[in-house]
């Protein structure tokens, strides 16, 4: 399969379902990587199998909080930028690229790149969804070191690390995305293709265009939207209901921010508290943790079935919660561990989606 | 001349003077130097036309807040990792190490690591004094990029800097020191030896190492300290007093903050107000500016001599304020407009030190 401007729009559409709210508004790196494909051609899209064992695999992404991205748009220049100074740095060329996340900017973003750079894009990226910090993925799971890493900015400043471990890189990437401006396009995670596999979620691009395609067919066919997106992404309704508060504060390189859910139709009665980091985090139903990291927490348009993004949450919107199972590395203990709802603060278990109604959890609740 | 570990103790000693109060605590960098020197041997000082004009010349120094040095020792490490990064980005090995700026603990950083790395140390500074930020240096003046730039910090990570100009530099550097926990050692503004001739101050080392040997002989000796003191240093007593307050406050990277003096001898009746940034910046005499940048203030404890830099001033010391002439590049139109009163927030202008007397300089006095 190559990646044309039809298929980027199913991309970038699927992509914002497994993004969860965050990975960044898709309009901008959909246009990006339109313009790319347009002036440079369709992009291959290739398996671990089709790659020398030798060659360098670079995963590409932005960073920083998506408000940000909104009002401060990349040059497109940053993206060869990157890549090229980690091939100098490493002394040798990228034979593909890849997503770190299948975030809304993060899944085009990379073709873009690819696009530009006449490589192939790996089918594949490193959480199965978006997560917000560097060391939220699969490659670090696998003891792979994020660094060396290339940061760049619109203006032209570039930026090449080198850290002791993946927190470091996160902590000094973080920074300096933010002195850059709260924005910044990142490659990092060097790989060989003989350590990828293993060491990245396989069949991710692929996954997020067959969401989209189900999208946006169901939706030009008029009914049985939701009922075709559960059936493709093994999700489940969580909750419908109407944007009555939203609370967001960019903040350290990040969006943070609660959104309370009136409930309407069968959740008449019901309130809802979806919090966020970049991504939605956790979801409370009256009080009681309802879903959470590292499943998906998905925001739907109920009228038109979009996926909304945590910075585009706004009050009065009547909206579908979806909740998708996460992938199985992300229920291992080492995986609940990096991304489960303790790491992100909160003082409650994980429940996988799937094990029980609403009703059974609670705060006392293990695992 | 090579720097053994005798010239190595007047070099701090005369840099601590030319080092206004910043530059960090010379007891660090001292140390680290002569342990380097007993290990590797002597440093040969080098003048510019020792070296060959194809070679790469890099400044070596310490960046952060001096308070922060004082409790976060650097390893040792950090001088050669910084170096080989900036060798290995540029293709090429340096044929000489250089002190960015005469300040205490950054005359002896540099002499560290040339003795770690078996380099001689080029007869030069980029301020033939101390300055807080990355582009208030004559290499700045000379339009030479500070970028390449290689950062490290004690734990082992490791930025390299590619910036748009040399203001972006300091931003970018800042934040990335912050992230590093406060201080790191840094190598930036890598010249041919063919750019040095003009971008420099050529000699500042021989002359710390100069003032240095004065004022221990004339302590040793026992009078006269003062006043042959200014003789080598063409400088002049500004004000005798006795620290009364300091406000200081560690922020952004720096330390910032203000001394209070009452006078006592020939000043008695008159108070003095110093503030700093990293280095003393301005000297106001009962109201009125006294001196400022780019002149040198320097502080003396009354009794010993011994440079008080700003983070060691403290109340109850009595201390001498010696005000010390700017290299001439400084008091150019472009070196004022870059390191005098107003480019720190002073709203009044730079006044030669050797012109007129304190009764006649005034807030609306212009040069």
């Amino acid at each position: 399969m190559a990646i044309d401007e039809a298929i980027l729009d199913d991309l970038a559409l699927g992509a914002t379902v497994l993004g969860t709210g965050g990975g960044g508004d898709p309009y901008v790196g959909r246009l990006m990587a339109r313009e790319a494909i347009r002036r440079k051609g369709a992009v291959p899209l290739v398996g671990v199998e089709q790659l020398p064992a030798e060659g360098l695999v670079l995963p590409v992404a932005m960073m920083g909080a998506p408000t940000v991205l909104v009002e401060k748009l990349p040059s497109g220049e940053e993206l060869a930028r990157v890549v090229r100074a980690l091939e100098r740095h490493l002394g040798r060329p990228a034979v593909a690229l890849m997503s770190a996340e299948a975030g809304g900017v993060n899944s085009t973003i990379p073709v873009a790149a690819a696009a530009e750079l006449g490589l192939p894009l790996l089918d594949a990226d490193g959480m199965g969804r978006a997560f917000p910090e560097i060391p939220m993925c699969s490659m670090h799971l696998a003891g792979v070191a994020a660094t060396p890493m290339a940061l760049a900015d619109e203006k032209g400043n570039l930026e090449v690390l080198e850290t002791i471990d993946n927190f470091w890189t996160e902590r000094l990437s973080r920074s300096a995305t933010v002195a850059m401006g709260g924005s910044s396009i990142i490659a990092l995670y060097p790989m060989e293709v003989r350590q990828v596999r293993g060491a990245v979620i396989e069949g991710t691009i692929g996954r997020a265009v067959g969401i989209g395609r189900v999208l946006r067919e169901a939706r030009s066919g008029g009914a049985g939207v939701l009922e075709a997106l559960l059936k493709v992404t093994g999700g489940r309704r969580l909750f419908t209901g109407k944007v009555v508060d939203v609370l967001r504060r960019t903040d350290g390189g990040f969006v943070r921010g609660t959104a309370s859910l009136d409930g309407i139709g069968p959740d008449e009665g019901s309130v809802l508290r979806l919090e966020f980091q970049n991504e939605n985090l956790v979801a409370v139903r009256d009080g009681l943790p309802l879903a959470s990291v590292p499943d998906l927490l998905t925001v739907l348009d109920a009228e038109t079935h979009t996926p909304i993004t945590t910075e585009g949450l706004a009050y009065g919107q009547r909206v579908e919660l979806l909740g998708i199972p996460a992938e199985a590395i992300w229920r291992t203990p080492a995986g609940l561990a990096l991304v489960g709802p303790r790491a992100f603060g909160y003082e409650f278990d994980y429940i996988p989606l799937e094990r029980g109604e609403a009703g059974e959890r609670g705060l006392q609740a293990g695992d």
